[in-house]
């Protein structure tokens, strides 16, 4: 079941996902001609036949992997998706459940009864459970809970207790553990004795009778070892390891430098609880970087295609609201200087471009300041030195772009005054976006907050109010009378 | 030297940068000294205190991870960063430059000289020398490959013959492989005799003695059956495997879906050439992100903090360049109107609110298109429904916020015609901004691009100069003579 043949499968699942449309396009049709003709015996054939199409999918999906189910299940409109759902064998349905979308998510588990949910629930480790427990009905959590055995309750609870973005929500309880004072021998034969072992199992992890971590064992080191070797000799006492309310994102960065497959997770009395897998680390990256994309334009959940209307508009609503108060304030400050567009209006048409032109000095330089804090703390003597740069790069393209479009502006209108007033305001600008682009970023840092974040609509309402105020300024100082 | 103790270590090489940099600054200084007062004794006491010093830097340097190095390296100016890369035993050179990012790898094989990079190029597999072969020079490379065994000549020259976001420039060459015809006891044996398993090892690979791929051993499978078994009857048949030419994204979205740590690659007629690991997959979705944000603000490369000036100067370059051509041709739609504006000023306050919340409209639409494209091939069937939905949302959005802005309008300007045309004008350009937004992504991907790349500054360019041409346009139809 976890294995599958070949990159050829992707077509095959592409194909998957139109066979189903198709057929369920078909039952439509039939169940039209069905309606409209109780009695036709055309229609009760093609229903038949409809029947012996929904076995021949339910057949096929039998034999995907859950991960594959989750595709295609993303991949259907609520009907189709609703109709597979059913077909999906119940055994399967909680791994199932675990890969989708959050949006999908929601939409199935709406679809169950009670005590489909259950028997779902009873089926996921504790681990799991604590991933699906927010979109679980409160009910059925008790439920659960309740009907759990003691140590499972125990687990669940701590899994529970730690927030999404820790190492508590990432870590699960699928140890294999080893005494330190036994032969190499007497492991393998005890592995032997075991059905399986967990996924990602690259290590066993050594403690002492009262559950203390005491080191790893790599299977690695397992094999090519002397079976009469005791494992205190040639265990791993140095390792990388976590406790569970450490940063998600660290521990990935640390996954990622030390390219590990597992770690172990102890609590502050070095006693083990758990262990971290390279798969779930994997996960958390995709999400993250997806979510910061989202968040990029004020997203704040997936939508999928299939979405409610009225959710997506809920969803897009904080960002407009927040560019219309940007927006307004810009307006505001243009209205202050409509004296001077009356006299010149030129300046209503170059305007946009000051400020358009900052805004991109601006996001270049917080993108390239928010890529340095993520991958590592700065110093006050990084920032001074990031300060001076970016205020340097900041007046050579000013000057360089200040002067193309001084003689454009030049070109275009015949006003020298105007051109040098153009030239002047592009490189104020410039140092203006420069200087906020370093200064947003570094002070949410130092409040402890994500420096991405939201960062990009703050320093284009800064270059965009202060294009506009720099350009009008200078042209009623220097242009009008 | 893999292993390395808790998350407190983060601190610690925190604070080991603080220490060399401390040093460094020192050394400074007493060169100073040294200069004005060659026979000052002080000076050379200080100088003597000094080399100590670099000596405890070396010593603690000796102990870290490459990795770590790496990360030292990286955030140290260059002054600084050169010193410490003298004290880096030689051994690890090659890992160390395999660790840091492209910008710093440079400037440290800048400083090393021939000798050097020839020794650090023969410590290297022939995979990691084809990472590092596009920074080094042409003669080098010529000498080492001439220097390499013919088997590694050969595995070089395919792992260069691959593009970078393909699978042959991910895979490895560090296989180990069983025959299907004999017993696991003589596997566990032929193991044991080995010094080392190659990192990440989860399964050993099955081949004929043809070199034909037959299937994997697990090691899990290996520990856990019967010493007696033949590897036919325990080895896996069906398992996911990717040809070179694959392109990694897909491989990503295969070893995030399946949960892999391992996976074989073979050629057109199956014979096993070499595996994916997770952590060449975990490196190349984090590069992949970190490009994709580069990308989105025009940037081509890294820079680092402390990369020259004028780098960094060319590095921004083509975004700003690419914002002049749009925001001259927004400012030309405006020019066309400036009879409208010298009539009517409070059009020039106004015209800004209806690009900018076009835009922002056009960039949540394209963010949430590139997302679902990512995750899937969309059919022709979910890209109506797609445009279906994007229209209706931007319809909705539009009469929502056009009537909020069209009542500001009011409070503002007391003009009724002006506030309709206002809330006209951006009704339309949401409706602009999501045709475009969903138009722009789909026509990308069906040429075979990137649908991601620049979609932004595109769609920008289109809401700021349509947003402007339909709120001026308008205006001059209705509301002036």
């Amino acid at each position: 079941m976890t294995e599958v043949i070949d990159q050829e499968h992707q077509t095959e699942i592409a194909a998957l996902i139109r066979d189903i449309r198709d057929v369920m396009a078909r039952n439509r049709l039939v169940e039209g001609l069905v309606d409209r003709a109780q009695e036709n015996n055309h229609a009760l054939v093609e229903k038949i036949v409809h029947k012996q199409n929904l076995t021949r999918l339910s057949k096929k999906l039998e034999k995907l992997h859950p991960a594959d189910i989750a595709v295609i299940l993303e991949a259907l409109p609520h009907e189709e998706r609703m109709a597979i759902w059913e077909l999906v064998h119940s055994d399967i349905d909680g791994e199932v459940l675990l890969e989708v979308s959050d949006a999908v998510r929601e939409s199935l588990l709406a679809a169950m009864d009670r005590d489909e949910l259950v028997q779902v629930a009873n089926n996921l480790d504790a681990d799991e459970l604590a991933d699906l427990a927010p979109d679980l009905p409160e009910q059925i959590m008790q439920e659960v809970f309740t009907a759990l055995p003691l140590a499972d309750r125990e687990k669940l609870k701590f899994a529970l207790s730690y927030g999404e973005d820790t190492v508590g929500a990432l870590m699960d309880f699928d140890l294999v553990t080893v005494r330190a004072d036994v032969n190499i021998d007497v492991v393998l034969r005890y592995l032997r004795r075991m059905d399986n072992l967990p996924d990602h199992t690259d290590k066993l992890f050594v403690v002492d009778r009262y559950g203390q971590f005491e080191g790893v064992l790599h299977l690695k080191t397992l094999l090519l070892s002397d079976p009469d070797a005791e494992v205190s000799q040639v265990m791993a006492r140095d390792v990388v390891r976590f406790h569970p309310e450490d940063k998600a994102r660290n521990t990935a960065d640390a996954f990622e430098r030390y390219d590990l497959i597992s770690a172990p997770v102890t609590d502050e009395n070095n006693r083990l609880i758990g262990r971290v897998t390279v798969d779930a680390v994997v996960d958390f990256i995709r999400e993250a970087s997806d979510e910061e994309r989202l968040a990029q334009v004020g997203l704040r959940e997936e939508e999928d295609i299939f979405a409610p209307i009225l959710k997506s508009v809920r969803n897009r609503a904080p960002w407009l609201a927040v560019n219309l108060v940007t927006a307004l304030i810009a307006s505001r400050v243009i209205g202050l200087f409509s004296g001077a567009i009356e006299q010149l209006v030129a300046l209503a048409a170059l305007m946009p471009i000051v400020a358009g032109m900052g805004g991109n000095v601006g996001n270049q330089t917080i993108t390239m300041i928010v890529r340095e804090l993520a991958f590592r703390q700065l110093g006050n003597d990084d920032i001074r030195l990031l300060y001076s740069k970016e205020m340097r790069i900041a007046l050579i393209n000013g000057l360089v772009w200040g002067f193309i479009l001084g003689l454009i502006t030049f070109l275009l209108y015949q006003g020298l005054a105007l051109s040098a007033v153009m030239m002047a305001a592009v490189t104020l600008n410039f140092l203006t976006a420069a200087l906020f682009g370093v200064t947003i970023p570094v002070v949410r840092m130092k409040l402890g907050r994500d420096p991405a974040l939201g960062s990009s609509v703050l320093i284009t309402a800064i270059t965009d109010s202060g294009g506009f105020f720099i350009f009008l300024g200078l042209a009623t100082l220097f242009l009008l009378r």
